[in-house]
């Protein structure tokens, strides 16, 4: 078996989550860590054309930094980028804000390189319930247009921070599969944000996909937590549902403050208080984008074989990603 | 007791819905109805700054048209119109689309003379369900903070397009009187616009209002209604609740055809059908808006007492409109 870093430089590293703040060094960061490509949030709580200022400054990004960055459109894109030595972005949403109340609006994004977004961040919105609404009323009528026109276009359907209610109702009512992007299991830790087993179970037996958080205050450890008990929890998923339909969304918000913090845990931005964060820490030895290597070498400290590795690290990511994307 | 016209020249003639087709004919039609005030609909699918572009018409119109027309933003307005020979126009909202996700806009939105707003219109929005929604979900977390805005700047809140949950949810949250500007009883007609015996009660009970409306498709003997069948349904109304918690809210959407029924009709404007209203007709005797003499006519046909007539032709909705702007 080749060290951890010959190998990690031969993987494709997928992340299901990143919101970080976009500059050149965080993407430099990303080719220090050898990812190859990963979903990056343009959108929480933004409407259509804030979004579309927002994919509008990606592009000057994607213009400004073509040495290591590029788009992805498609799994082919993610695979020639790893060859060209570059980091594909998906862009993602992590609401369904900015489609406003315009299903026109998805194919719109899909075709600016929309690949994923979550149907709801938080609280509800015009689609369905978040995980913080005080009751999940469940996918609202337009909530099922959406899923329908999503699943048309090929845009992936996150539910990470949807609630329970409307998280199943979506699952039942998308012909493509879904994605938690970026979750941990309760069985782990109680929290509004973690999901069941059941959940857990239930996504996976209908052709939908775990991407596995690290997001220290829904881990048991809390802020004491390393990067080996980041690979236990996937341990814990790969358990329950097996390993083919599981992967990892580290939510790193590298270069962000309190004031981003506290913009993303007010209902809209800036109504009321959702929850409380407490300190935004990563596990210990996986604290910046760089040390993606530092994930691949726990999971072979933990004894998993290559096949594994290499499946929950990108590959699995990329066959689901597939999926939805071929319409 | 005074001959009908001359009875009619004397009160406060309030609707409690108007959606017309604003021009100088409606609005000289109004004059010729003796019409003192009415809730005149100025956003039902719009967002915010389609909504802006209408108030900017309607002062617009105000400025054009000063000579028969008068914004009302008080009470006060509204009887200080009647004595000059104006019709005070109250700006009303169908939806709380307008508000999007900003809580801030609902003051801008008072200041500019929107007195009313239905929570919301048909389906589901931000705040809660529509009478059209396929499950009512009640009113959302959101919803709470537009209901506790919205008695905070003056602003009433309308339930008749609002699922039965959710105007329940309204009621119960409202620390303000809140109204179902134009409805009908579920008790003449079962149909998902009408409102049961126990909705009635349920608001008025608690402080409400009921404004009943004359829309044919909503009338026991539907397209062949008459002015009659509209008093005897606000009879109906009267004998469950009383006669000082009642109004009349006509729904008049005169001068309007087939293209503005059908971006009513479907949910957000242009998704997907959500009823069909049949051929758009008005009760015969009461077709148009210079008809206003002959709902007072089959008033005192009916047998109606003067106190009655007076309070159900306007006073009623302007002691509940002074309440709840005066903050």
């Amino acid at each position: 078996m080749p060290q951890s870093n010959d190998l990690h430089q031969d993987l494709v590293v997928f992340d299901g989550l990143v919101i970080s703040n976009w500059n050149r060094a965080v993407f430099e960061d990303m080719r220090t860590g050898g990812l190859t490509a990963a979903n990056c949030t343009c959108s929480v709580w933004e409407n259509f054309a804030e979004t579309m200022r927002n994919i509008a400054h990606w592009n000057r990004h994607f213009a400004d930094h073509s040495d290591i960055l590029t788009k992805a459109r498609s799994v082919a894109d993610i695979r020639a980028a790893k060859l060209a030595g570059r980091t594909a972005i998906v862009l993602g949403f992590q609401n369904t804000s900015a489609f406003e109340d315009q299903l026109g609006y998805i194919e719109l994004f899909k075709d600016m390189g929309v690949g994923i977004a979550q149907m709801t961040y938080n609280t509800q919105n015009l689609s369905g319930c978040g995980c913080y609404e005080s009751i999940d009323r469940g996918l609202s009528d337009f909530g099922h247009d959406v899923v329908a026109e999503m699943n048309r276009v090929g845009m992936m359907c996150d539910l990470s921070h949807v609630g329970g209610r409307t998280a199943r109702d979506v699952i039942d009512a998308s012909k493509k599969p879904v994605c938690f992007s970026h979750c941990l299991p309760a069985a782990l830790k109680t929290h509004p944000r973690n999901k069941s087993d059941e959940d857990l179970r239930y996504i996976v037996d209908r052709g939908g996909f775990v991407g596995v958080t690290m997001f220290s205050a829904f881990l048991p450890k809390g802020t004491d937590s390393t990067v080996d008990d980041y690979v236990a929890a996937m341990d814990y998923v790969i358990d329950l549902v097996g390993e083919d339909a599981i992967g990892f969304g580290t939510d790193f918000t590298q270069g962000y403050g309190k004031s981003f913090f506290d913009w993303l845990n007010h209902d809209k931005g800036h109504g009321r208080k959702l929850t409380d964060f407490g300190r935004v820490t990563n596990p210990k030895g996986f604290e910046s984008i760089g040390q993606y290597p530092n994930l691949t070498a726990a999971m072979e400290k933990a004894g998993w074989p290559l096949g594994r590795i290499r499946k929950v690290m990108g590959e699995n990511w990329l066959r689901i990603l597939d999926e939805v994307w071929d319409i």
